[in-house]
């Protein structure tokens, strides 16, 4: 019997309780009771998203140590509710697990669950634990809230609005590949490396750069977050107003990291940047007479916000604007789908 | 390459999309953006729950058919909701779907979904497809309301209370008993093996019921919905309170279905009645002055609550007064724990 099957369920549900301690004052019952009840906000309307990781689709235990996939779980969902430009608030996590889940993984998530629940400023305040026959995996459900008043989503870009980007894009992908089995392992510095793992192990969701931009009086005409890779996520950005785009080699933000990296082993830094998945940074439109101010109040904030590229009329057509100054079209298909089995893993989700 | 990968997720998310009808006034933006927008309730505290169902575990595809499948994992979800005495709202699903499955399940699924939505008042606004290597899972959140001013927990129960439980006790264990392998076939007439089946396959959620106790004065104590077994769930609103319960044999509600076939069989009703799983039932504690009140206040509603015991001082014991007036203690474990290896299989979940 393994540790976990001694504990039993309601071991597991008091360890639960005893271990997660990050609380919010809009959580009036929390872990413990059929469901979780919470106080919405006046004026704010609620938003939800949720997002399942399975193991051997999206993580693997022995590269992603249990509480990096722990806060992983939040930060993804957390993620969704920034692209709305929201405020998170209240987590709900099942946990499938099989029999064979030692104590310590389990152990090692809820310190990531905590980690999260402490940086986003939520509480996790219920969820289900049940057996999986085989494969572990974790469902994350993050309410959070929009101002009634101003919220963002996929819709509303305009052409010759500006494309804007929080961060840096490519890096997560690059840190897959880094902890993936290679022949030969990539060459370069062990703290870019580390950098790089650690962006994909455990991505950070632009809360921040959210707040900043629903705060703003800047025109955001629609916002994504970049799960899938840029091309791929900037195509449901343009879909609703049968839009194109041009994007900017040149202005695509690559972190040191990863442009060390790629050096060094004769990669290019655009087969991650355009359609690497799982950079988690927000993808948003704007007026092009916003673009400085915006610029400048994420630099006062210390936050990173890089005009990309330009929205089009050219329905469909994203094309990519080279150092040379020649213009190449990019293909539509340019990223993930996560049930073609030609693609490679990774650990986004596919909104329904 | 099977249907659905060539379907791939973007096809499966517009079929999602144009499938699922029900829409409810209170969602500002539904399927297809990173997150569902919905407007609360002025006066009302939110609620939010989540369940997971993994094949194998908590369903087989070949005893249960994907469109009860799909209605079950909404309505076990707004049990949860009812057990709270609130009103659903918007449901979040998760689907894990291994490349095997044929879109015929999945199309299935979806019908019970939208059957589920429309019966229960809720839009289904968001969610996530994934692949799972082998089992099949699904992964319900609902967010529902309760008034402020009155909402029921786990908690609060006292000593002298009556028990009552809504609708009748047993009949899914019993459904799954007629649903499993076995040597000899249990006897019986079809009508009563098919409401046995159905209760669990598709169980109903009581917030009909749970919506009369919130508008009415009675002093409802706490309340929980019987997903692991009457005694097992019954100990959850004991617990708190460090207190007993006396059950009472001759008043436990047993449908005309569970008699007949358990007599045509020589199976003892109690042992589906006391520990059997997923019924989904509603069980609270009431002042006794209100019980005539309320099972009138059911009656003309067309709903049922029974009164089946009382709670006492007498902590962690609960006994069972036979029809011969003999007073039996109960084993405390009576009932099911998800991850014990020799309990049998059903489908509840266990909150956390």
């Amino acid at each position: 019997m393994s540790d976990f099957e001694k504990l039993g369920e309601f071991g597991l549900i008091a360890r639960f309780q005893s271990r997660l301690k990050h609380r919010s004052r809009r959580v009036r019952l929390g872990i413990g009771d059929d469901a979780a009840v919470y106080s919405p906000r006046l004026g704010w309307h609620q938003v939800a998203s949720t997002d399942a990781l399975v193991e051997t689709v999206h993580f693997r235990t022995d590269t992603t140590p249990p509480e990096r996939l722990g806060e992983k779980a939040i930060a993804v969902n957390v993620s969704d509710i920034a692209a709305m430009g929201g405020v998170p608030l209240v987590a709900l996590v099942s946990l499938g697990l099989p029999a064979s889940t030692p104590l310590k993984f389990i152990d090692g998530m809820m310190k990531g669950f905590e980690k999260a629940s402490a940086d986003y400023g939520i509480e996790l305040a219920g969820g289900d634990t049940v057996a999986s026959p085989r494969h572990l995996f974790i469902n994350v459900t993050l309410v959070g809230e929009v101002r009634k008043s101003r919220y963002f989503t996929r819709a509303g870009a305009r052409p010759g609005d500006t494309l804007m980007v929080t961060g840096s894009l490519g890096d997560a992908a690059l840190g897959l590949a880094l902890l993936g089995k290679r022949r030969q392992p990539l060459q370069g510095g062990t703290k870019h490396k580390n950098f790089l793992c650690r962006r994909h192990q455990a991505p950070t969701a632009r809360v921040r750069e959210a707040a900043l931009l629903a705060r703003s009086r800047a025109r955001v005409g629609a916002m994504i977050d970049i799960s899938d890779g840029l091309v791929q996520d900037l195509s449901h950005l343009l879909e609703s107003g049968g839009l194109g785009a041009r994007l900017w080699e040149d202005a695509l933000p690559h972190s040191t990291a990863l442009r060390r990296i790629c050096a060094a082993n004769r990669l290019n830094p655009l087969s991650f940047s355009l359609s690497g998945g799982e950079d988690y940074e927000l993808l948003f439109t704007l007026a092009p007479v916003d673009v400085k101010k915006i610029t400048r109040q994420f630099q006062k904030a210390n936050a990173l916000a890089t005009p990309i590229g330009e929205v089009t009329a050219n329905g469909g057509q994203v094309s990519l604007l080279r150092s040379s100054g020649r213009l190449e079209p990019l293909p539509r298909a340019l990223g993930y789908d996560h049930f073609k089995p030609a693609s490679p893993k990774h650990s986004g989700g596919s909104k329904i």
